[in-house]
């Protein structure tokens, strides 16, 4: 059976849309964990009906209030969503089946994180960002998985069965478990990459260099477009209507992901308009 | 001295709006009453943060926040916002000198009350607004006012010093102490207006009529674009981009008139916005 509406990512954008979708009765999987963003905020004055809040404190009221609505939850990573017309289709991490919704809210948020030097470039010629997906098309060859989390981790071990040789660059802050054929790079800091058609090496900021097949960057969030195959975007945002619609039908954005300010009302506001025009949007639609 | 921001409407969007603009260090005047509307909410259940509030308490809260903040706030009412290139100027009810500020942000909500039958067709035709300001156009005439609030009163009253003959109809719900030389209608509930080429009569739901050179209309909110002369409209809506800019420069707007959904959270989002863009807009001009 497939969700009235799947919201990708958990925020106050997330949030509110979810609980804009249960008072309008819709079926809603919601994916994501708690933003870390609002969590680590120590002091927050600028959310009308509190006076001064910590993001942590915030945070909880907002999973309060959606409290006793009937919201699946999911903290599996989102990998790819695709639009097929009537419905979505979307790809998570670790799991076989694909999860179907007649309508998507993205809130995924926005990455601060700087690309590495000519990433963008190299994207889908030798940098990827799926190695579930993609390893496979490096079979026998030389692999650096360039790892942000302990997915990550995951993600090397399942490579290494795969391909030739993997090198993993321990960007976690934690110690590792990696498989025992895995090289292990820790304390350098990725630059950027440098090739000719495709990347060919990996330059670290103290002058190393590691020369590969492929590179897999596994991070906690992915940009957009990535995520959102031929997604129109605007300034490195998704570009939404007033009524938080995209340009992929059926598909709405709120939150950061739509562009500045980055503010937890904005956000919440824009997660209210979104559920409640998919509502609109789901009401249309002959089931 | 010049306020930085005059927000005009004191509702969810203009006290997100005062906040943020406080937040950014901008002098503030809000014009407004609390809103009527959120007041006598009696459940809301869908303002991320809270579990099931009532209107009342919401904007309690909402003031609470607001608290600490020089705020300067005025219950007067807004007859008119001038645009005057570099700044504002603010023309209020019972009060000789203009307010001035550097930007506005309209907050002023829907009136969802309908017109009378063929007012917008009159309007300035024999249909007025403001009898301080049009009163003069009727010296000597016959004039009706249809009164909604307590402001009408008084104006009904300086109007008959001015013109020939005043006929007040009262729609306020309360007895009125009207000046002797006015008429008294109680009891009648307007349908609209008939004329040529301007309104010549008054017609009731009764089926009675009145004939008059002139009709003033004293009620709580007026539209938009009576208020902001020339401002561009959309559906009834002021027309915003994305960063809540009106079509004048340095005119911003926020909440239920720049269009549905008729929210709390989508209001206070859209609050912030416009207070954020005419921070930015005030740190770009030199003063």
């Amino acid at each position: 059976m497939a969700y009235d509406i799947a919201i990708i990512g958990a925020g106050p954008a997330g949030l509110s849309a979810a609980l804009n979708s249960k008072i309008r009765n819709k079926s809603v999987i919601l994916f994501g964990k708690d933003s870390e963003k609002v969590e680590k905020t120590k002091s927050i004055k600028n959310y009308l009906g509190f006076l001064d809040i910590s993001g942590e404190e915030l945070n909880n009221n907002f999973k309060k209030t959606l409290e006793g609505y009937d919201i699946e939850r999911s903290e599996k990573r989102v990998r790819t969503v695709y639009a097929m017309g009537s419905f979505f289709a979307i790809e998570v991490e670790n799991q076989d089946e694909m999860i179907e919704a007649k309508t998507v809210i993205m809130t995924t948020g926005i990455d601060l994180k700087k690309d590495l030097e000519n990433e963008e470039k190299f994207f889908a010629k030798g940098v990827n960002y799926c190695a579930t997906c993609d390893a496979a098309l490096y079979r026998g060859k030389n692999v650096v998985v360039i790892g942000y989390n302990e997915e990550a981790v995951e993600e090397a071990n399942f490579t290494s069965e795969i391909v030739g040789k993997v090198t993993f660059v321990n960007m976690t802050g934690r110690d590792v478990k990696l498989n025992e054929n895995i090289d292990l790079i820790q304390g350098e800091i990725p630059q950027g990459f440098d090739g000719g058609l495709k990347a060919e090496k990996l330059i670290f900021k103290s002058g190393k260099e590691i020369e590969a097949d492929g590179f897999f960057i596994i991070k906690d969030s992915s940009k957009a477009d990535r995520l959102v195959p031929s997604i129109k975007m605007e300034d490195g945002h998704i570009l939404v209507d007033k009524n938080m619609a995209s340009s992929i039908k059926g598909l709405f954005a709120a939150g950061d992901i739509t562009g500045k300010p980055y503010q937890i009302m904005k956000a919440v506001g824009e997660g209210q308009i979104a559920a409640l025009t998919a509502a609109s949007f789901l009401s249309k639609t002959v089931e």
